[in-house]
């Protein structure tokens, strides 16, 4: 059975809101609950959850062990996961320093950059490689995601050659609506998308859902 | 009448899914198309610019001129932004040298660091203001959105600071779920939600919905 993507995409969220009720002690936890914390109906979540097999008890709620095991399998989120940095400018770098990845499992393991003054340096623990390299390097050493953080311009060409190393998940820091082929997943990372969900409640008249 | 928050952060899609078909010279679109586009079924489109007025014709399309200036409208697109950026680290530059933002009606109008090797420095034109004076700098010059990119230890503390300034909207880098009062939005830019919602499809077995 295919699951819709939009289903997939607040997994994750459930994820993090059962970690976050399990490392405050809570044993169960009801749709209700679940969908205030997350501003999702308890029918949205209990449909998005069906999709996966029965999880709570009809009036008991969910264990919140259980589900947030299960989510955790289903995600994939219980192993490592490899990833390849292209870009090491100020974005690049802040990305390499970032340490929300680690602790869930997203590991970068090669980090690259076309410009000669950073070829070579070490970062993070990590040498920097010459992008030309990449296919050689990642031919040695597959990853499971490319991160991409170099400007507008190239972003597609990186984005192709990550994806001709058999790359399939991408997350473009870059901003352009990147093309890949079937099969390929691709995340923007967007930060206008964001502002932009917020100037409407900015606007005089319109009343804050919080 | 309320509109669901999902509902508004869907929007914005939609209208960069329409500003792309109007530069492309396009005059009317289907729902079904726009919902290709952007994986939501023509249902929900329907659905969702309904809680605005009627925009489209039975069996007509909308028209992709009129809509787009209604979306635009309707979330206060059309219009300039002044944002302040809190840390000027390399998450902070990175966020300084963006360009997606400019485009887009957001300005970064003021750069806020505790760190004395920053105050005074100009960056991107501004000149970086201590962190101290927030309460003064903002109290002449008043902003629309505060950018967080601080370390997690402080970062909840430089979102109650600027919420007292009466910042009504916060762009949150730091890899925490910060707390805001009622009638302030924040949004959190958190590239490993978007990881997370990739390896699902990296697990054997899970077919890609592209």
């Amino acid at each position: 059975m295919e699951i819709p993507p939009v289903v997939i995409d607040r997994l994750p969220l459930y994820a993090r809101a059962l970690a976050s009720l399990e490392s405050s002690g809570r044993e169960v936890v009801s749709s209700q609950e679940l969908g205030q914390q997350l501003n999702v109906t308890p029918a949205q979540i209990r449909k998005d959850l069906s999709y996966f097999g029965r999880f709570g008890k009809q009036g008991r709620g969910y264990n919140v062990q259980k589900l947030l095991e299960e989510l955790r399998r289903i995600l994939g989120l219980n192993r490592q996961w490899r990833m390849a940095l292209i870009g090491t400018g100020r974005l690049g770098r802040a990305i390499l320093g970032y340490e929300g990845f680690g602790p869930q499992g997203f590991r970068i393991v090669e980090a690259f950059d076309s410009d000669a003054s950073m070829i070579g340096k070490e970062m993070a623990g990590l040498t920097i490689h010459d992008t030309a390299d990449l296919e050689k390097v990642l031919g040695a050493g597959p990853v499971d995601v490319g991160i991409v953080a170099v400007p507008a311009e190239t972003a597609q060409n990186a984005i192709d050659r990550l994806v001709k190393c058999g790359v399939r998940a991408i997350l473009n820091y870059a901003p352009i609506a990147a093309h890949v082929p079937r099969g390929v997943q691709i995340k923007r990372i967007d930060p206008v998308l964001s502002l932009q969900g917020m100037t409407y409640y900015l606007k005089a008249g319109n009343s804050s859902p919080k």
